[in-house]
């Protein structure tokens, strides 16, 4: 047997996701998680690791010797364009950076950093982009000839839940985003359809508002609004904040990616992979876990610069030798 | 734009595996297909591809220029652990090993002569093992606490099939395995069950039979030959030689695997790939054609040995640049 050496993992941001990456961890002896960093001020977090310290993100700047891994669990709006380039000069980093149209960029500034440090920058990974991006690539390039179709849910959707939320008179809202079940099924049936965005999912609101606030007028503008809203049917429910604490409020979610493929004189291949997913962070969380496996592998073996799941041989992620994943998972 | 380099394939074995790879390198513009090499007599061989020679295994022996990767068609009893250490030395190799108790000395067997030669050698390549094994590795290291299954069907299976063609008196037989629908949906709940071999998967067999014989003996036969049919529900319909050609003259395949594990406070998550295949050859053949790809661009960026699914990174499957798929799947 190979003796574990731990890997020693910093988490920066303590939301959902840096406590699903905290849970992640402790399910993986070959992991250790050695510090929480926070730009809040460290006294006012109480985190669920036992004798782990918590820290200022200040501490991060001089490059410290217990962190082989950095695992960044900030926004993707404003966070991680400025995080993971930074930080990836001095560590290897993973984060979960998901504004699609900015993935390039993103890649070049992490890249020029990594490979500066001689550090690995993983950008992009979790579920999807993540899981569901390794999915369209592996079917995509099995069966050319053929076509990729996503859908999410049933799961609860942060941005939209925060959009509602911003509505005058409304207290607190969740958000759940459904796939259009007759949709997937003509998928599946390997039919190839074209979908309008009302065709493939639904909108599903629970929403507390003020009291007397105008239920009509939420509503309405809930359903209307750009974007978000209007291009989906929306359901509104108004329910009693008790309600929204007992029903709402995990964070489930999951989907699909199911592709669709001909081959030879027209033999019809359909994979499909879903996800069910009782907790959105948590199983996010497992999979940056896993990646940080792989980071510290590659850069153990001389690699740096950035990279997604598409650059990372799958047995990086287990915490078994090749001989054993050959023995009892080929 | 890049120029795309036709990687040169050749084709060792034309039965329905070949004919299948052969298939999907008609759809893959930077696949080449160069020769078919068989063990019969060349002139007895009639191929799909206009202008594609036929050689006899015989010319393989010194080495050829025109093969930048050699895919083995072979069977794995005999063919595949004599045949793919020997090319391995020549040539980057793929087979489909699938004897899962050899595939640790298979994979040795093919390591030293690929590593002496200077090449490539995948082995066990195609969908189990091969995708379903990738989907196991992948969803063990997310989520380690947590347990898989592997469900086949409905689909051909061919060594059942044969068996039966075995006993006296049959003149043709077709056999399907079909996974138990109540057990799959027990899984899917995250129930995480035990399962017999009878609670997971049932056979159904379609027999032709010689005038005059002894049914009711041969339905027995079937039904308590040990290894093959004794432990499952098995199902025997005796039909004509045309009906089998009407009806089950295709080779369809697939199923699925299935993963349950837990994160957190007991939140639980499945995971669920599965495939639905109109022909199994040609499904088999194309994850054989993309691996094809990968075996020639590692072995160009200096990588020899044996390699399996675990070993690479999706991204050497597709024909399309790094930045294409990261722009486009991820």
């Amino acid at each position: 047997m190979a003796i574990i050496m731990s890997i020693k993992i910093g988490i920066l941001g303590y939301g959902n996701l840096g406590r699903g990456v905290e849970a992640a961890i402790k399910q993986n002896p070959d992991l250790e998680l050695t510090g929480v960093y926070t730009r809040r001020s460290p006294d006012s977090l109480k985190i669920n690791t036992e004798g782990v310290a918590v820290r200022s993100t200040a501490e991060l700047e001089a490059g410290r010797d217990d962190i082989d891994v950095l695992i960044i669990c900030g926004g993707s709006a404003t966070d991680l364009p400025e995080m993971t380039p930074k930080y990836a000069a001095l560590y290897n980093v993973i984060d979960s950076f998901d504004t699609h149209a900015n993935i390039p960029s993103h890649f070049a500034n992490v890249d020029k950093a990594a490979k500066k440090g001689g550090k690995i920058g993983i950008i992009s990974c979790g579920w999807d982009p993540g899981m569901f991006s390794l999915n369209r690539l592996y079917a995509s390039a099995i069966l050319p000839e053929g076509k990729d179709y996503t859908f999410w849910g049933k799961g609860v959707s942060q941005g939209h839940s925060d959009a509602i939320r911003r509505i005058a008179g409304v207290v607190d809202a969740r958000q759940y985003t459904l796939p259009v079940e007759a949709s997937v099924n003509a998928v599946r049936e390997g039919k190839n359809p074209e979908f309008t965005t009302r065709e493939k999912h639904t909108r599903e609101c629970f929403v507390v508002v003020e009291d007397g606030a105008d239920k009509a007028k939420i509503e309405n503008e809930i359903k209307t609004m750009p974007n978000y809203f209007a291009d989906y049917d929306t359901t509104v429910h108004f329910i009693s904040a008790e309600e929204m604490k007992r029903d709402h409020s995990g964070l489930p979610h999951g989907g699909s990616v199911i592709y669709s493929g001909t081959t030879g004189e027209g033999n019809n291949h359909v994979i499909e992979y879903s996800l069910k997913l009782d907790s959105n962070p948590e199983f996010t969380g497992s999979v940056l876990a896993a990646y940080a496996r792989a980071a510290y592998k590659l850069n153990n073996e001389g690699v740096s610069g950035a990279k997604t799941v598409f650059d990372i041989a799958p047995a990086y992620l287990s915490a078994k030798s090749d001989e054993e994943i050959r023995s009892h998972l080929l």
